[in-house]
């Protein structure tokens, strides 16, 4: 195992979903079949086998299976394949909550592995800590699952820009 | 007002709060003098005129009263004084975990700006969300209070390292 | 265009080439034949399409050509593959310092999006800022390129935890 | 010390100098006094005494010389007031480029700590990669100075915004 943590509280962070549902008002009604139309045309998405499985407003979760060919050196998932089902969920959760005539772009984003991103798939949340104008925060983490078991492998911190006036598409 | 966030739900995070007091098992059952002795060893916490409010297993919170003294050049607290307290926080969450011969040093750690650090005082809070044997990582945030009302204005994701036969002091 | 950057000067950073050649030492000779072997068995490097151009002691370019099934939902290349290109970057020119009994892990990295991931093909080159007997410190760029113009798209910092004892297959 | 460092070139990376004097054209002539004014104005700068040494479009140099009132319980310069000044840095940095009617604010930064804050001086280098219309981009290291020898201790990576009709006081 990479990094030996001598613990892993089961629930060492509150689930996200447990803090929406409340605070955001999408400005778009149609913002669910916005968001999914949006997947549907990222290449990567498809290419990697990731799906989207759950949109509220300020809220994305996005799950990936396991597959060989998505692995580093170890067998794990790659680094840079756990970033991007994080970076989609973060920056779905963000454009969930944008006007209908922008689009969004990643700005930047941070990611800590905690731990081997291993199991039979992989559960990417986010959720916007902070929607503005012009900029939005997400924070997000990726869960690797087997059964019902989940470990934390991963915490990532984004920022998003809302691009007024340019289509999504 | 520096980033114009059109929304700002008031609990847009759960209180890291929420998340503690179950996790996490000291292994170091005089934890706390520990983390407060280390705490006031701190020069620059002195300076700032930061107090050490709460410490429990994996979560520490900081407080700075607000002065000019400590201000950008729009009056709000300096970035990096921000950055200063949620660094100790996360610093301080982890070290209350660590065994009794180790001592803690930051790797890194990442802060997002979400709002003017203004009002009475700056509350900076960090949980562990994951402890190894060599590395632990926290989040954090700093909420600026005036009276009872909060605003969140910073959030905050570290990499502690562990220090195994390295006195503190 | 996503982020209207007003100006992008033709060489705003350093080639960090120039930085290279002269200060690392590999403590094994044998250096590219393992970053080499260990590149091999990244499924997800096969996946994307990206293969390895360059390894020097500390240093590393990985190159990517374009597709569209890499790609977000405006056509770019996505956030995360360019980040997994710049991570491997970054991994492996640490990896080519490491002891011949150690393997590498990322603990975590940071990724700013400049521009459209775009053009003919993407150019991710990392370099280690720092040595560790327990952690190395990479930089890394990633370009955009078409013919021989080069846009910078991305740049990311990383840290890296040195796993001793551990092979890397 | 604190990370066990293996191999620390003398010049593991290449002075920021070097990439700065050519690229970019600063939009107000007068932006050396601009940037002067402001830092003349943080507070916080002038209780942790740090001194504005170079500015150049799109580079910026602070001092600060060592003192205990500004450590952490090892007696090395805290995290956050190296923060402190790689985040001044890298701000002015960018506002030298900025138009005259506009603001600087810090929407993000990360922060490597790669070598123990000591010496008889930090000196904060920083510079802009990516100047845009809206969000600016920069990349510093932070030197602890004793006599003419430098050791590289911090390396950061900024995001700015350009508050555009915003007065800086």
């Amino acid at each position: 195992m990479p990094i030996p943590f001598s613990q892993a509280p089961t629930l060492s962070l509150p689930p996200a979903s447990a803090a929406t549902g409340s605070g955001f008002t999408p400005s778009n009604p149609d913002y669910e079949n916005r968001v999914r139309d949006s997947f549907a045309r990222q290449g990567a998405m498809r290419l990697l086998g990731a799906r989207l499985t759950e949109v509220r407003p300020g809220y994305c979760v996005i799950e990936l299976p396991y597959r060989l060919d998505l692995t580093q050196q170890h067998g794990y998932v790659h680094a840079g394949i756990v970033s991007a089902i994080a970076d989609s969920a973060g920056g779905y959760a963000g454009f969930s909550l944008f006007p209908a005539d922008a689009s969004v772009l990643t700005v930047e984003y941070k990611l800590n592995l905690l731990a081997p991103a291993g199991g039979e798939r992989l559960i990417a949340q986010a959720e916007v800590v902070k929607a503005g104008r012009t900029l939005a925060i997400t924070r997000g983490e990726v869960y690797a699952e087997t059964g019902s078991k989940r470990t934390l492998c991963a915490i990532m911190q984004q920022t998003l820009i809302v691009l007024t006036g340019k289509q999504d598409a």
